[in-house]
């Protein structure tokens, strides 16, 4: 058993409006269960996700927070837009965005683009996999996976991994139920997050850096999974949420 | 730029005292600068940490959780032994382990084991990275990098991931610092964590469920470190953890 990860070279800066299932295609060549693993910031720079500071107003809660953190009203504002709830303001703030993803700054991304202007991630990229995902298909005339990946740090540990924030034919979480161990013993459910190891496993050729790689392609998994399957599947139910319940007590203690 | 991961197959049962390098070395060839990713349940029972419940007696700490939640107090007893810090104790217990990883059950391993007995994780997993990296160097006259994994739940989503719990010539966390993005601007210090997308990369082979492949290579990337690295350097230091500080919280509201 074996699997490679092939670093897709050569992509070109992408704008808006670019076909990224088509320039993907010209540089690579697809195979049937191929998962094509593809960085946010080209999908949402094609979406046109792309905006600036200084057209942005912002409101009431954006000051508040400024007033209590040092830190831009304007870029506070972009954050809470994309966000239903804010568990942390500083030293970085940590939101569940409107797309039900747990990151600093809703995903938000500085870098890699022209200078004084800043990039939203993809709105829906559930949607985004299953696009491009279809379009990839139809060039190539092979069934595939797609995973649009993000970097977000963790819990409990410094440094940051490559995470999975949309799909498509692929389950983000494989569930081993009732299997037996290698004693015969039935084990307990457990989950398996597939297209997060996919994502990470992936980020070892993106990288953090230049961003030069944003888009590798893992061959030689059985994970094709055709039908609707959406990354918020993964997403802790909130009354689960240990977590969440733990910050929400230290903001009401302050 | 590509990576292979390849299944080492049909490594056997491990029992106390079994030379791992040996049987690696036995079913694969490795080359320079390969990254060997060892499942640490193996090495735990080639370290003999296996247990049995009804050979534990509960401390009165034990025994408070135990009425409160439930649960069977000699586990417990088991779990508290290898942790310094308890966050939650239901629905899991999530501890901060002697070791200083954060994680359910201080590790302890109830599958994969013949019945009645139960496996601590391998004491000091840094250290016993080391002794198998050197003594695989040894044997194979290759400079190579060793990490011990481990399969942890996460914040905010549902499912496990591999994650590294001890390695050996490897940094942890890839630090970008001061470097350029695209266009020319300069980036803060970014992380990259390197060593847990390393262990999650490999899970996508070992899997959750009957454990059968315990050892998996990682052949092509160039993350060879030598010197003195310990996982200890990823984890977050604990005046910076907000998330423990909320735990804490609502621990304490109780």
């Amino acid at each position: 058993m074996k699997f490679e990860a092939i670093a897709v070279e050569k992509i070109p800066l992408i704008h808006e409006g670019d076909n990224l299932p088509s320039i993907i295609c010209e540089k690579i060549g697809l195979q049937y269960r191929d998962i094509i693993i593809i960085a946010s910031t080209i999908v949402a720079k094609a979406e046109g996700e792309i905006f600036r500071l200084e057209d942005i107003t912002p409101g009431e809660e954006a000051l508040e927070i400024a007033a209590r953190t040092g830190k831009d009203p304007r870029f506070i504002q972009a954050v809470l837009s994309k966000s239903r709830e804010v568990f942390v303001e500083t030293p970085f703030m940590l939101v569940t965005t409107l797309a039900g993803h747990t990151c600093v700054n809703a995903g938000i991304d500085e870098s890699n683009i022209e200078n004084g202007f800043l990039l939203y991630p993809p709105e829906n990229p559930d949607a985004s996999a299953l696009k491009i995902g279809k379009e990839l298909e139809k060039l190539s005339g092979k069934k595939l996976s797609v995973i649009i990946t993000d970097t977000n740090g963790r819990a409990f540990k410094i440094g940051q991994t490559g995470v999975a924030i949309g799909i498509y034919n692929i389950k983000p979480v494989k569930r081993w139920i009732g299997e037996k161990d290698l004693f015969g013993k039935v084990l307990e459910i457990t989950e398996q997050a597939i297209a997060d190891e996919l994502a990470g496993a992936a980020n070892l050729l993106m990288g953090e850096g230049a961003g030069g790689i944003p888009v590798v392609i893992i061959r030689g998994l059985d994970y094709y999974c055709e039908g609707n399957t959406s990354i918020k599947e993964s997403y802790r139910p909130e009354n689960m949420d240990v977590i969440k319940q733990g910050l929400r007590c230290l903001r009401n203690k302050k």
